[in-house]
């Protein structure tokens, strides 16, 4: 009998299964979503919609109307747009389309553990570039990890799953001039900071912005992400994107996101944005914890006790934080999501509560 | 400038995309979908415990209820299965798990066009093995494409895309007691034949079975597929395959086809395959038709005038089937979905009717 394991690849075999434990609380800020749920009504319009289609009937091969409202939402053209089942299938089409063993895939550290994980599934030559002490990007670390011919895909998360941190336009143009590989900006979080990355498409071919519904649009659970790209690179990688990837539900949902935009979630972005910088000021206050400036949906902060006793003491008083503190320079973090004003009082109670008990040092 | 078509690696450079042109029928028997939807209690259903859900929110990191109910339904171990987005997903899973450069993936021909295509992306060397004459399979070859070592990818799709012929229970388990590497059998249409893959899992470990809700289960829209395998070899599967890749539409409306097989699903697939045999009669009586004896739902017709004028003549009678005359030795052929007795009987009709008019030879 042939043994399954002898069948798989190595670099399969060495990578930890990337999962997350079924835990939930009443405050669940351990995956940056959209305290926010869409209102009734528009859930109405989509379930409506979804009634008046054919379940047993494939969806569209080409979602035409979706991606062309990605472009004007975006301000980028409609053969430039690609859309995926959440970003993560568009960082796979990505790296297939351009990686095989041997290439180098440059991934700063810490980040967002899929991509060298996906990166080493396919044979790549993963080449880790620490961020600064106070997580901010080494654009010069970047450039020399490409080697002297600059080559490679690079993979910028900006702004940063887990730390919050952005890199800033100039130095996202430094990148761009002098890499000649190609550059990958997720920008699952630009909708907190602005994000730049579809203002320099135009002039930089080879680049890719990929971007999502899970955070700011409030759609998680529906699994939409799209990428902006070279129209022509776009028609190349649209061959490795497997068809029919969206479905119905999807589609229908995160057209009529679109559309409400400027009424529904523009606000909630708005408040969320606010509400992040009430929370930060809260949690720098309590003794013990230090809060990273964040231009995401998230804080990363700091503590002066074990992040572990933080977590499940936080846990225990309903509050579902994120414990990061196994990714490299990130002993003594957690990562708190931005909640609601109420979800954010009661994580900042928590916290404070505990810093109290452990006399606030 | 960095011409980002040089970015991309040449196997992909070399893919024709696979797509479909916009088209669509009264009569659309082109993709082999289930045409009876599911009942409007059904998707009531499904649409009322949607609207009880957060969409914001991610779904189950492991969706362990559909799990379950899919191990019950094919009678297989809950940690031996895998959902994907589609069985696309999976096949694309488990060549990523497997399959670098230069190793073997050996495919039959003519076959879904897919499989090779993902192969070729991963750097496999494809080794392409023509079905026989009467386009039944040809174990021997495939073993021979195996090398003196039998080792690598073999895929097999039974019943087969686009020409209906399965692989026989005595064939499958020749081929895999010789065969030293894995064996994906991809089992799409099994529901149409009662596929055999599942009672061979437990004796075979380098053999996954794949299947669909997009054909038999009427719920093509939805895009859900599963994989049947050794569960140490699900384990590394699972490695590859992309955290949150099933939304929650897609997870509530499988759950319940389960819950309802007996009651909705069943009976609709032994319809179909009373269909099939009546359209079979039909066609076949037709002169300039012959029909191939299908396991599926659908029909592979050799004409006696070239596919691509009895496809536009179907077509503007209302019918959509699908040319396949560019796959190897289908030079001749069309494949025409089994519809309802009235779609049946309107292809039929439009069929007759262009024979007579071609003087029926």
């Amino acid at each position: 009998m042939v043994d399954p394991l002898s069948l798989v690849k190595p670099a399969v075999r060495a990578q930890e299964l990337y999962t997350l434990p079924p835990r939930t609380a009443a405050v669940k800020v351990d995956q940056n979503e959209n305290p926010f749920e869409l209102p009734e009504d528009f859930k109405a319009e989509v379930l409506r919609r979804l009634a008046a289609a054919p379940w047993g009937r494939y969806p569209e091969f080409v979602p035409r109307p979706l991606l062309e409202a990605l472009a004007r939402h975006a301000g980028w053209r409609p053969d430039g747009v690609l859309a995926g089942n959440g970003s993560n299938e568009l960082i796979d089409v990505v790296l297939k389309t351009t990686v095989g063993p041997g290439v180098r895939v440059v991934v700063p550290e810490p980040t967002f553990t899929l991509y060298a994980n996906m990166a080493s599934t396919l044979g790549a030559q993963v080449v880790r570039v620490p961020l600064r002490a106070d997580l901010s990007y080494d654009v010069d670390a970047l450039l020399q990890a490409g080697g002297p011919e600059r080559s490679g895909v690079l993979i910028v998360c900006s702004p940063n799953n887990p730390t919050g941190t952005a890199m800033s336009e100039a130095d996202l143009r430094r990148l761009l001039a002098s890499w000649r590989g190609l550059v990958v900006l997720d920008e699952a979080y630009q909708e907190f900071t602005r994000g730049v990355g579809v203002l320099l498409l135009a002039e930089h071919r080879h680049l890719v912005v990929l971007r999502t519904f899970s955070k700011a649009m409030a759609l998680a659970g529906l699994r939409v992400g799209y990428l902006l790209g070279d129209p022509a690179l776009v028609r190349e990688l649209d061959k490795v994107k497997l068809p029919y990837n969206l479905n119905r539900f999807s589609v229908e949902a995160a057209t009529l996101a679109l559309e409400r935009y400027d009424e529904v979630l523009r606000p909630s972005v708005e408040r969320l944005v606010a509400l992040r910088e009430a929370l930060a000021r809260a949690l720098k206050a309590i003794p013990g914890l230090a809060v990273v400036p964040s231009s995401a949906n998230f804080l990363l902060v700091r503590c002066a006790w074990p992040p572990r006793e933080v977590h499940a003491a936080l846990f225990e008083r309903g509050v579902l934080a994120r414990d990061v503190s196994r990714y490299p320079m990130l002993g003594d973090a957690l990562r708190i999501g931005v909640g609601t004003a109420e979800e954010n009082a009661r994580t900042t109670d928590a916290l404070r509560a505990f810093s109290l008990a452990r006399g606030g040092r």
